[in-house]
């Protein structure tokens, strides 16, 4: 077993910006650790910090060698009651980049060291404020950017998934305990642990990770969004069809530095969920090296796409035509919307003909013309979680390949059980089931794993 | 006189986000006014805010009607004793721009208002916590981006400024008083007013009002910093140089957008000042219209800038053509450093020859030698201001025209004292005087006036 703690060293006192960078009203500069108190009372003038009350605000001014950094305001968390678990110093001061600067070097000066990112929330998990999962889900919080993504953040931070962990946990733990005890006394041939019961224990346990597996399609919809490839010719409208369906929302987002999701062109938030448009090259069969790679990188998109877009011109491309297309996509079994662009220079009397096209929908990119219907039909073909459900959903691939590896250890469990295999290899398979488990609260874990972790959060945290 | 708060209405409450957008751990959402606290305890569900302690900080989550929206800290700050004089609410929530602004609506369906671009600061001067000059020494404040810059902010927000015209202010308003008196008497031909004295006041008055607008050099160049121009031929090294100056400064500074600085193209900070500089177009003399106005861009910039740099490479100018090139330039008085470059190329036993030119220095910018030196006389030639003098300066150019106008009317009450003309006339300039100090403090101003101030106020602040 890990234990949190021990491995880490909190002697020291560490020290960050927590807003965002840039020119604001107001800036905070957080210090966590056993000497934020006297580190920051060191530099202000007003009230003595050392003797406040915990959860207390105090207006003063911080003070350098030359005078008078800003006038703040520092608000003070004694511990166990703050983030950390260890005494915290929030000092609120004039949003200048330089005087945030300043006021680091100057608790740096002080002995505050600069805080590695993550480290703030690193801590509060190490001392057992949350467990790992809820650690991580402060992390997607912030990054949320949808009401999807947001609510299946908000619903791990506030333990959703560790609840159903814990359960699965102590349930495997009190079969795991009687199975090691039978180990023991193994000369003895005696059994503690009933075998009817741990295998249908295994069982249900199972059910209920295929079930935590299984909403992971609609978690990782509501973290990362749903991928739409628009296809089509050149002269489609494809980017005025995207301008059109990002101006009608309010919210746009724009892909967060730092994230893999180079291929991405335009995000939108339709009904609380983002949705990732990705246009493509053009789908003529070449022999040209370029277009060919584009061609392979279409279909490449086409398998990670949960909705494809077949744009095309209704004066260029008739019924037949826009079958051939959609065909050489090769969209398997996924939503296809074939959207016929340009009404407005068409004649209508051929829109019967596209009409078993499938999803087949006249638009006019350019003056808006029917892009609600499609963006209706865009909705209903992302089949999107309901967000009302209140359901545990697993929305982090860590968490994910844990579940798998504990189903393959249970599965294992199961048929040394079921095929009368000795204690020791089923206790060896539910030690495994037990580890995995562990690794999504941290019951268990290693310095790396946590520093991957911890590591991709930004600084501040 | 202009009453501060009259013309405007208190009566609702205003919500901004008050830390910078983007991504952090922590942002803040502001509110200020009467509602200020019901609202916020309309959507927290922790402690009852309406019971609280002022200056104390509540741990609690934020609900709306699909539920959590976040875990939050909120702080109460009572009426009068917070920034803006109102009760104000400060909810620091998880740093992520969705939650700002579902925060934000939350608060907007509850009562609360969109603050408007520094209404914070606008209510905070409304409601008499400080003066004018010392509200828009927080904007100031906010942007510096060097010491000099931070250093005159500061001493400005502290209120260095207005100590000086509340001095001013209060000695001409007790003559301007017995002025008024004798106009009211004025049949009896009485003088209340010593004349002499008057005079001498008037005198004290300007000399005290000469310093104050001779400093404005000093803080404008600590507030703007330093335009320097690097002139020279294309090949010189230019790029070079730049790139030297600026890859050995740490904190190199951005211009900030949205600022009209779009000729700088690069900023250092040497010596808590910022230096601006500004490459320029070749020099030669020419009938290309675009190369023409080429020529005149780099006179115009010649003519701002505080100092000016004439890069050459050694192996192609001799003294006589880096002369006339300077001569060229025209830099009439201001201070010009002749700058050899390419010193690792050239022959050593050449450079005495240059030694005559102005401020001349052989740096090779590929590798840095003697750039160091260049720092150093740049410094120099510039002749900054000293930082630590604890002086008052003016930064503010609103300032200075006050100052100026304030002054032209005193120049003009001397003259109609001296020549013994009417005590109505010497009464109705004193009276522009006060009323030109008075736009400076805002004991005199107008909602026009204030709209401009406070307009450039970004949001929430």
């Amino acid at each position: 077993m890990f234990s949190r703690a021990s491995a880490y060293d909190f002697s020291d006192t560490i020290a960050a910006p927590a807003t965002a960078s840039g020119i604001g009203a107001i800036a905070i500069v957080r210090l966590s650790g056993p000497m934020a108190i006297n580190i920051c009372a060191s530099v202000f003038r007003g009230a003595n910090l050392r003797e406040v009350l915990s959860h207390t605000v105090h207006f003063g001014t911080i003070r350098d060698e030359s005078g008078i950094l800003d006038e703040v305001v520092v608000t003070v968390f004694k511990a166990p009651a703050s983030f950390t678990k260890e005494d915290v110093v929030e000092i609120s001061c004039h949003g200048s980049p330089y005087i945030v600067k300043r006021l680091l070097e100057l608790l740096i000066e002080k002995g505050a060291r600069m805080a590695r990112p993550g480290e703030f929330t690193q801590r509060a998990f190490l001392n057992g404020r949350f467990d790992l999962s809820r650690a991580e889900a402060v992390a997607d919080l912030i990054a949320a950017d949808s009401a999807a993504a947001h609510h299946a953040a908000l619903n791990q931070m506030r333990g959703g998934i560790s609840r159903e962990i814990i359960r699965l946990r102590s349930e495997l733990l009190r079969f795991a305990a009687l199975l090691e005890l039978e180990l023991d006394f193994s000369e003895e041939d005696v059994e503690f642990a009933d075998r009817a019961q741990l295998v249908q224990l295994i069982k249900d346990l199972r059910q209920t990770i295929a079930g935590l597996k299984g909403s992971f399609a609609a978690g990782n919809v509501m973290k990362n969004g749903v991928p739409v490839v628009i296809a089509g010719k050149p002269n489609a409208g494809k980017s005025t069809l995207l301008n059109r369906l990002l101006q009608e929302e309010k919210a746009i987002v724009s892909p967060v530095a730092g994230t893999t999701r180079d291929y991405i062109e335009d995000t939108a938030v339709l009904e609380g969920y983002t949705f990732r448009f990705t246009d493509t090259a053009g789908l003529r069969e070449t022999n040209d090296t370029v277009e060919a790679l584009g061609v392979q990188r279409t279909h490449e998109r086409i398998s990670k796409a949960s909705v494809i877009i077949y744009l095309f011109d209704l004066s260029e491309e008739s019924p037949a035509e826009v079958a051939a297309s959609v065909a050489a996509l090769a969209p398997g079994l996924k939503p296809v919307l074939c959207i016929g662009n340009k009404s407005d220079l068409a004649d209508s009397a051929i829109l019967p003909s596209y009409s078993s096209l499938p999803g087949f929908i006249a638009i006019s990119a350019r003056d808006g013309a029917n892009t609600e219907s499609l963006k209706n039909a865009l909705v209903a073909a992302a089949a999107l979680p309901n967000l009302q459900s209140g359901d545990t959903v697993i929305s982090n691939l860590r968490h994910f390949e844990s579940l798998k590896e504990t189903d393959s250890a249970l599965e294992s469990a199961l048929g040394s059980l079921q095929a009368g295999r000795s204690g020791d290899l089923t206790a060896a398979d539910i030690r495994r089931a037990l580890y995995y488990l562990g690794t999504i609260s941290g019951e268990v874990g290693t310095e790396e794993l946590l520093g991957e972790i911890f590591g991709k959060f930004c600084i501040g945290k």
